[in-house]
Protein backbone atom coordinates (compact mmCIF):
# COMPACT_ATOMS: atom_id res chain seq x y z
CA UNK A 1 0.00 0.00 0.00
CA UNK A 2 1.64 3.20 -1.31
CA UNK A 3 0.98 6.35 1.60
CA UNK A 4 0.54 9.82 0.91
CA UNK A 5 1.89 12.58 3.05
CA UNK A 6 -0.02 15.50 3.99
CA UNK A 7 0.80 18.84 2.41
CA UNK A 8 3.14 20.16 6.00
CA UNK A 9 4.92 16.98 5.50
CA UNK A 10 5.39 17.32 1.95
CA UNK A 11 7.01 20.98 2.10
CA UNK A 12 9.24 18.92 5.26
CA UNK A 13 10.15 16.85 2.65
CA UNK A 14 11.00 19.53 -0.29
CA UNK A 15 12.42 22.14 1.84
CA UNK A 16 15.22 19.84 3.67
CA UNK A 17 18.30 18.89 1.61
CA UNK A 18 19.40 15.40 3.91
CA UNK A 19 17.84 12.61 4.49
CA UNK A 20 19.27 9.43 6.36
CA UNK A 21 18.91 5.99 5.31
CA UNK A 22 18.35 2.88 7.60
CA UNK A 23 18.64 -0.49 6.06
CA UNK A 24 19.38 -3.78 7.36
CA UNK A 25 21.37 -6.84 6.21
CA UNK A 26 19.66 -10.56 6.70
CA UNK A 27 21.81 -11.24 9.79
CA UNK A 28 19.63 -8.05 11.60
CA UNK A 29 22.18 -5.83 11.57
CA UNK A 30 21.53 -2.25 10.85
CA UNK A 31 23.22 0.33 8.98
CA UNK A 32 22.55 4.26 8.59
CA UNK A 33 24.21 6.64 6.08
CA UNK A 34 22.85 10.58 5.46
CA UNK A 35 21.91 10.51 1.59
CA UNK A 36 20.67 13.09 -0.86
CA UNK A 37 16.94 12.33 -2.31
CA UNK A 38 14.05 13.19 -4.82
CA UNK A 39 10.76 12.65 -3.60
CA UNK A 40 7.89 12.57 -6.10
CA UNK A 41 4.69 12.02 -3.86
CA UNK A 42 4.86 8.35 -3.37
CA UNK A 43 8.96 7.71 -3.61
CA UNK A 44 12.01 8.63 -2.78
CA UNK A 45 14.95 8.33 -4.98
CA UNK A 46 18.59 8.05 -3.46
CA UNK A 47 21.33 7.94 -6.21
CA UNK A 48 24.67 5.74 -5.92
CA UNK A 49 27.94 7.32 -6.67
CA UNK A 50 29.07 6.36 -9.86
CA UNK A 51 32.73 5.31 -8.18
CA UNK A 52 32.23 2.95 -4.52
CA UNK A 53 34.32 4.17 -2.53
CA UNK A 54 36.97 1.47 -1.74
CA UNK A 55 36.51 -0.62 -3.57
CA UNK A 56 34.24 -2.99 -6.39
CA UNK A 57 31.74 -4.40 -3.96
CA UNK A 58 28.52 -2.67 -4.08
CA UNK A 59 28.21 -0.14 -0.89
CA UNK A 60 26.73 -2.04 1.90
CA UNK A 61 23.19 0.14 1.65
CA UNK A 62 22.69 -1.32 -2.01
CA UNK A 63 23.76 -5.25 -0.55
CA UNK A 64 21.07 -4.65 2.70
CA UNK A 65 18.59 -3.74 -0.13
CA UNK A 66 19.38 -6.10 -2.27
CA UNK A 67 18.93 -8.53 0.92
CA UNK A 68 15.98 -7.05 2.70
CA UNK A 69 14.24 -5.00 0.63
CA UNK A 70 13.69 -2.73 2.91
CA UNK A 71 14.19 0.54 4.66
CA UNK A 72 13.48 3.71 7.22
CA UNK A 73 14.12 7.46 6.38
CA UNK A 74 14.36 10.09 8.54
CA UNK A 75 13.85 13.77 7.21
CA UNK A 76 14.64 16.03 10.48
CA UNK A 77 15.44 19.78 11.69
CA UNK A 78 17.70 19.85 14.70
CA UNK A 79 18.16 23.76 16.19
CA UNK A 80 19.26 24.67 19.60
CA UNK A 81 15.94 25.73 20.32
CA UNK A 82 14.24 21.85 21.38
CA UNK A 83 10.52 23.45 20.48
CA UNK A 84 11.69 23.89 16.79
CA UNK A 85 12.84 20.36 16.85
CA UNK A 86 10.91 18.11 13.95
CA UNK A 87 11.09 14.54 12.33
CA UNK A 88 9.47 12.95 9.53
CA UNK A 89 9.88 9.10 9.63
CA UNK A 90 9.44 7.28 6.33
CA UNK A 91 9.15 3.88 6.30
CA UNK A 92 8.82 1.68 2.94
CA UNK A 93 9.79 -1.50 0.77
CA UNK A 94 13.49 -0.07 -1.06
CA UNK A 95 14.56 -1.58 -4.52
CA UNK A 96 17.25 -1.00 -6.51
CA UNK A 97 17.03 0.28 -10.01
CA UNK A 98 18.97 1.11 -13.31
CA UNK A 99 19.07 3.28 -15.97
CA UNK A 100 16.79 0.90 -18.25
CA UNK A 101 14.04 1.45 -15.56
CA UNK A 102 10.95 3.31 -16.44
CA UNK A 103 11.17 5.59 -13.35
CA UNK A 104 14.59 6.46 -13.41
CA UNK A 105 14.83 9.34 -16.06
CA UNK A 106 12.13 11.21 -13.89
CA UNK A 107 14.19 10.64 -11.01
CA UNK A 108 17.12 12.12 -12.56
CA UNK A 109 15.17 15.49 -13.71
CA UNK A 110 13.94 15.22 -9.33
CA UNK A 111 17.05 15.22 -8.57
CA UNK A 112 18.76 17.32 -10.69
CA UNK A 113 15.65 19.73 -9.92
CA UNK A 114 16.82 19.82 -6.17
CA UNK A 115 20.74 19.26 -6.04
CA UNK A 116 22.54 21.91 -9.35
CA UNK A 117 25.61 19.45 -7.48
CA UNK A 118 23.97 16.93 -9.85
CA UNK A 119 23.43 19.05 -13.22
CA UNK A 120 27.49 18.06 -13.67
CA UNK A 121 27.23 14.49 -12.67
CA UNK A 122 26.54 11.12 -14.76
CA UNK A 123 23.37 10.29 -13.16
CA UNK A 124 22.12 8.87 -16.01
CA UNK A 125 24.30 6.27 -15.70
CA UNK A 126 23.49 5.96 -11.82
CA UNK A 127 22.00 2.95 -9.97
CA UNK A 128 19.27 4.58 -7.81
CA UNK A 129 17.45 2.90 -4.77
CA UNK A 130 13.68 3.37 -4.62
CA UNK A 131 12.14 3.51 -1.26
CA UNK A 132 8.51 3.19 -2.05
CA UNK A 133 6.45 5.00 1.07
CA UNK A 134 4.33 2.53 3.48
CA UNK A 135 3.95 4.41 6.29
CA UNK A 136 5.04 8.01 7.82
CA UNK A 137 5.45 9.37 11.60
CA UNK A 138 5.79 12.60 12.07
CA UNK A 139 6.78 14.94 14.72
CA UNK A 140 6.95 18.22 16.41
CA UNK A 141 7.14 21.76 14.55
CA UNK A 142 6.53 20.43 11.09
CA UNK A 143 5.76 23.58 9.47
CA UNK A 144 8.28 25.82 11.63
CA UNK A 145 10.32 28.17 9.51
CA UNK B 1 35.14 -5.91 21.18
CA UNK B 2 35.21 -2.05 22.13
CA UNK B 3 36.97 -0.14 19.04
CA UNK B 4 38.16 3.06 19.88
CA UNK B 5 38.30 6.24 17.79
CA UNK B 6 41.17 8.37 16.44
CA UNK B 7 41.54 12.01 17.67
CA UNK B 8 40.22 13.46 13.94
CA UNK B 9 36.84 11.42 14.46
CA UNK B 10 36.49 11.85 18.02
CA UNK B 11 36.23 15.77 17.89
CA UNK B 12 33.69 15.14 15.07
CA UNK B 13 31.41 13.07 17.30
CA UNK B 14 32.23 16.24 20.10
CA UNK B 15 31.58 19.01 18.35
CA UNK B 16 28.32 17.62 16.34
CA UNK B 17 24.94 18.42 18.03
CA UNK B 18 23.21 15.59 16.87
CA UNK B 19 23.08 11.74 15.67
CA UNK B 20 20.84 9.23 13.81
CA UNK B 21 19.98 6.39 15.42
CA UNK B 22 19.31 3.42 13.48
CA UNK B 23 17.99 0.36 14.94
CA UNK B 24 15.86 -2.71 13.72
CA UNK B 25 13.08 -5.51 15.21
CA UNK B 26 12.94 -8.66 15.69
CA UNK B 27 11.25 -8.87 11.56
CA UNK B 28 14.32 -7.06 10.45
CA UNK B 29 12.39 -3.92 9.69
CA UNK B 30 14.61 -1.08 9.95
CA UNK B 31 13.66 2.39 12.09
CA UNK B 32 15.96 5.71 12.54
CA UNK B 33 15.42 8.75 14.63
CA UNK B 34 17.54 11.84 15.41
CA UNK B 35 18.83 11.98 18.50
CA UNK B 36 21.14 13.46 20.92
CA UNK B 37 23.85 12.24 22.70
CA UNK B 38 26.88 11.57 25.02
CA UNK B 39 30.00 10.00 24.48
CA UNK B 40 32.56 8.87 26.42
CA UNK B 41 35.20 7.06 24.38
CA UNK B 42 33.62 3.74 24.20
CA UNK B 43 29.73 4.12 24.73
CA UNK B 44 27.36 6.18 23.32
CA UNK B 45 24.70 7.91 25.54
CA UNK B 46 20.84 8.63 24.72
CA UNK B 47 18.43 9.77 27.01
CA UNK B 48 15.02 8.45 26.68
CA UNK B 49 12.20 11.16 27.09
CA UNK B 50 10.40 10.88 30.29
CA UNK B 51 7.20 10.52 28.38
CA UNK B 52 6.26 8.91 24.97
CA UNK B 53 4.68 11.09 22.64
CA UNK B 54 1.19 9.15 21.94
CA UNK B 55 0.92 6.35 24.13
CA UNK B 56 2.39 4.29 27.28
CA UNK B 57 4.43 1.45 25.27
CA UNK B 58 7.88 2.32 25.38
CA UNK B 59 9.32 3.73 22.31
CA UNK B 60 10.25 1.57 18.83
CA UNK B 61 13.73 2.58 19.32
CA UNK B 62 13.48 0.93 22.71
CA UNK B 63 11.53 -1.70 21.74
CA UNK B 64 13.85 -2.62 18.84
CA UNK B 65 16.54 -2.81 21.49
CA UNK B 66 15.44 -4.54 23.53
CA UNK B 67 14.49 -7.18 20.79
CA UNK B 68 17.23 -6.95 18.68
CA UNK B 69 20.23 -5.64 20.85
CA UNK B 70 21.98 -3.81 17.39
CA UNK B 71 22.09 0.06 16.62
CA UNK B 72 23.90 1.88 14.30
CA UNK B 73 25.10 5.82 14.90
CA UNK B 74 25.43 8.21 11.58
CA UNK B 75 27.20 11.51 12.93
CA UNK B 76 27.52 13.74 9.66
CA UNK B 77 28.31 17.04 7.95
CA UNK B 78 25.97 18.67 5.23
CA UNK B 79 27.16 21.41 2.93
CA UNK B 80 25.95 22.38 -0.09
CA UNK B 81 29.80 22.20 -0.89
CA UNK B 82 30.28 18.80 -1.41
CA UNK B 83 33.95 18.43 -0.92
CA UNK B 84 33.00 19.31 2.59
CA UNK B 85 30.75 16.25 3.34
CA UNK B 86 31.68 13.71 5.93
CA UNK B 87 30.11 11.28 8.24
CA UNK B 88 31.51 8.81 10.43
CA UNK B 89 29.34 5.40 11.30
CA UNK B 90 29.91 3.40 14.15
CA UNK B 91 28.30 -0.04 14.71
CA UNK B 92 27.59 -1.71 17.54
CA UNK B 93 25.53 -3.22 20.74
CA UNK B 94 22.94 -1.19 21.97
CA UNK B 95 20.98 -1.96 25.76
CA UNK B 96 18.87 0.10 28.12
CA UNK B 97 20.03 1.32 31.20
CA UNK B 98 18.58 2.77 34.65
CA UNK B 99 18.61 5.30 37.03
CA UNK B 100 20.38 2.79 39.17
CA UNK B 101 23.16 1.40 36.67
CA UNK B 102 27.22 1.92 37.47
CA UNK B 103 26.94 4.33 33.92
CA UNK B 104 24.14 6.15 34.29
CA UNK B 105 25.27 8.93 36.80
CA UNK B 106 28.48 9.92 34.33
CA UNK B 107 26.09 9.67 31.29
CA UNK B 108 24.16 12.47 32.92
CA UNK B 109 26.71 14.49 33.68
CA UNK B 110 28.11 13.80 29.60
CA UNK B 111 24.59 14.95 28.40
CA UNK B 112 24.12 17.91 30.22
CA UNK B 113 28.24 19.09 29.60
CA UNK B 114 27.22 18.78 25.93
CA UNK B 115 23.41 20.15 26.23
CA UNK B 116 21.88 23.48 28.14
CA UNK B 117 18.93 22.09 27.80
CA UNK B 118 19.38 18.80 29.87
CA UNK B 119 20.19 20.99 32.95
CA UNK B 120 16.59 21.60 33.69
CA UNK B 121 14.88 18.29 32.89
CA UNK B 122 14.84 14.84 35.08
CA UNK B 123 17.57 12.79 33.23
CA UNK B 124 18.25 11.36 36.39
CA UNK B 125 15.34 9.13 36.09
CA UNK B 126 15.56 8.63 32.75
CA UNK B 127 16.52 5.48 31.08
CA UNK B 128 19.07 5.34 28.78
CA UNK B 129 20.27 3.55 25.25
CA UNK B 130 24.02 2.89 25.62
CA UNK B 131 25.56 1.96 22.10
CA UNK B 132 29.08 0.20 22.88
CA UNK B 133 31.18 0.76 19.50
CA UNK B 134 32.63 -2.14 17.89
CA UNK B 135 33.10 -0.87 14.35
CA UNK B 136 33.76 2.96 12.96
CA UNK B 137 33.70 4.36 9.53
CA UNK B 138 34.51 7.41 8.41
CA UNK B 139 34.62 9.19 5.10
CA UNK B 140 34.76 13.26 3.75
CA UNK B 141 36.16 15.96 5.37
CA UNK B 142 36.25 14.90 8.86
CA UNK B 143 38.77 17.12 10.39
CA UNK B 144 37.22 19.99 8.14
CA UNK B 145 35.83 23.73 10.00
Amino acid sequence: MVMRLDEVQRQFVDHARVARLATVDGHGEPHVMPVCYGFDGARFYIPIDEKPKQSDRPLKRVRNILETGRAALVIDRYEEDWDRLAWLLVRGAARMIGPGDPLHAGAVELLRGRYPQYRVMRLEVADMIVVTVERVTGWGALDGP
